[in-house]
């Protein structure tokens, strides 16, 4: 295909003419693509996804449009976020490994999409967690994912003039990091027109939490370092809906929303929607069947945040070879403890500020616009709205005293404590 | 000139007939380039700098060169240091009025140079401080200037677009950053080649420092915020060389560090550089005539972070049009008491960070390369060491302590007490 050709939306029909030349596509599921079968599969908000089988195997196509899908083309969005995908799993396999992301195929900068592995057996995290499974391996591949990515598109890591082209090649991803600036920061926080909440059963709760002065300010400064804190290479959208799980196998898949900005974002993002899950249990369950469940998910949340922590610290002590916290003020003068001593300091920031970020990651996915299945598909309004209120004072808590909270053994109690209905 | 010519240094003897038919400047000064005089005056570090007289005025031409002058051909620095320059002037002058830096003639990328205003009677504010000169409005000057530059240049008042495009364009300025990178934050804490200090009267207290884990763990959390807090356009070098004043007029120049990078930086690295003066005035008196100067000195701190604070806040109160702080969720809803409190917990933080930018930048100018004259000029080795003991301890302990150093009160008496001896 050639790239300067003007940009066409693939349909099922069009794909196999359109693709069938496509040497990396065609030798990994069968040259004759006039036996391809198409299924167009999106469900995100976003893009068109197609599933392509040929007669050896399947791969996936992902396409993205000029507008957002979920709402039309009266909401532009650029084509070129496809371009910080590819660009995002790139450097992402590179830094925690191949078998993390997709594998990529072919990366078509024209049209906009990108040819990769078709993953399979593997579901949506998000749906499996509603469905009561217990992953075994989540915690602690997404706590390696998380540390090694974070940890090496970092001035830790990188040198200074690597990660500033990297930088500037990202600052472009402005309209995608402008959906979460508005939908994750400000919307929840007023009466925007986008939002929608489980009405009337939480609209109290709701007019009490926009009226909150504390929650406002501090949603604001995460937003203000959300914006303003460059210091690695994020996924920027890294829920349950992002991670594609086996038993035996974890992928975190859809990293359009990438750009350099703050490592507590997606460590906060991915335990506030296991907080939420954790929270939404209860509208699954018929009899407290989820027990094991709950219990399963607050350990996830602890294995997650101990396995990050741990691998964070094995490169800060082995791969720390960018300019920050130079070994030359520290090992190499015989003083290994004021390594650890700055370690324990950036791992307590990282805490912090993952904390707050759950509390906004909870409080848009109740109260903005892109709301998320734990809770949807919950379908006695009062069920769900009993959990999303549970979750939005959680959300409030964490957000608000993250400067005053030691552990997730206290966090998770009072999550106990919150869905016992034992405090409100 | 051709812009794609190849580059090539200007010398007092080429300089009228490479620039004779640059319009701008023959305009200004004098038609007649056979005429023009030409002085080389360049006493910086970096550039060349010649004072260009014709019949009817005169104008500077600053000129970057391949290479660090100082040191010489073996110390690279790119020429487009310049372009950098360029550009922060200009935003500098929309920011923060027309009459806060120099006039801007004509600007030759090519040849990385930069025709400008020729400030006179002005001299550089720093010289003006060793000499006991007390200016009047360099304080109110100055603390508009960096509250309108570090207000204007940030998501309180850019478009998030116009921000990320200008934060993409100054990522380039790469070289510069490492220089502060090294100089600043990491050279003085350990046995750098390129450092120096009055030897052997500090080696002691040099070793001490260079043994203090808890200071050097607070300078590269320092460093990790310069490298990674992308809030604004930072003058990035502003001490008190780069300053140009007569009693009435106050002049910002030099402005090639410049790049996206925390707020606290540059208000951090002025107050420094005040102090510094402040305990430098003792190398310059016989008898304590200094006295009046050392007041003036401690009072210009406290009005340039007060005229700082008012002016940051009055922008934030009547132009906070960026996507931060957004009005919908305070003023708009009847809560302008919320925006206050983030108005107050933002010039907390940058408080809090100033003081330890402050703290790296009185013991690079006394551990590190670049020294700067305040000291240097104190003869007598043991008076200089003395005076630079106790800027060291002050330095330290406004770094380490910052987080619980609650005003300019406490901080003056302190610096008033070790300038006396009382406490050490």
């Amino acid at each position: 295909m050639n790239e300067a050709a003007a940009f066409q939306a693939l349909t099922v029909e069009t794909l196999p003419a359109r693709l069938g030349s496509v040497e990396a596509l065609a030798s990994r599921i069968g040259a004759d693509s006039s036996r391809w079968k198409v299924a167009e599969v999106g469900d995100g908000n976003l893009n068109l996804v197609f599933i392509v089988t040929g007669e050896k195997a399947a791969a996936i196509v992902k396409q993205a449009l000029p507008y957002v899908r979920l709402v039309g083309e009266s909401w532009p969005l650029p084509l070129k976020r496809s371009f910080f995908e590819y660009h995002a799993l790139t450097r992402q396999a590179a830094r925690a490994g191949a078998g993390s992301v997709p594998e990529i195929f072919h990366f078509d900068k024209g049209q906009s999409l990108i040819v990769m592995e078709y993953l399979t057996p593997h579901v949506i995290l998000r749906r499996a967690l509603i469905d009561g499974r217990m992953l075994p391996n989540i915690a602690a591949d997404l706590g390696l994912f998380m540390a090694r990515t974070l940890f090496r598109g970092s001035d830790l890591s990188m040198t200074a003039r690597a990660r500033k082209e990297d930088l500037a090649l990202f600052a472009d991803n402005v309209e995608l990091c402008d959906i979460t600036e508005n939908l994750v920061f400000t919307d929840p926080y007023y009466e925007a027109t986008l939002n929608r909440h489980t009405s009337p059963q939480l609209d109290a709760l709701v007019a009490e939490l926009r009226a909150d002065r504390d929650l406002k300010v501090e949603a604001q400064k995460l937003k203000h370092m959300f914006a303003a804190n460059a210091e690695t290479l994020v996924h920027g959208d890294l829920h349950s809906g992002s991670i594609m799980v086996t038993d035996g196998d974890t992928r975190v898949i859809d990293p359009e929303f990438a750009f350099y900005g703050p490592m507590a974002f997606d460590v906060g993002m991915l335990l506030a929607n296991f907080w939420m899950s954790f929270f939404s249990q209860s509208g699954h369950e018929a009899n407290g069947e989820r027990e094991t469940m709950r219990a399963y998910l607050l350990g996830v949340v602890v294995e997650t945040w101990a396995v990050f922590r741990a691998e964070f610290s094995h490169l800060w002590r082995t791969e720390r070879t960018g300019m920050l916290y130079d070994r030359r003020l520290f090992e190499d003068r015989g003083d290994p403890l004021g390594s650890e001593q700055a370690l324990d300091r950036v791992l307590h920031a990282i805490w912090v500020d993952m904390l707050g970020f759950a509390g906004v990651e909870v409080h848009r996915r109740i109260l903005g616009l892109a709301h998320n299945a734990d809770f949807e598909t919950i379908a006695d309004e009062n069920v769900r709205a009993t959990c999303e209120a549970k979750a939005l004072k959680f959300g409030r808590h964490i957000c608000v005293n993250r400067h005053r909270i030691h552990g997730l053994d206290e966090i998770n109690l009072l999550a106990v404590r919150i869905e016992k209905g034992t405090v409100s």
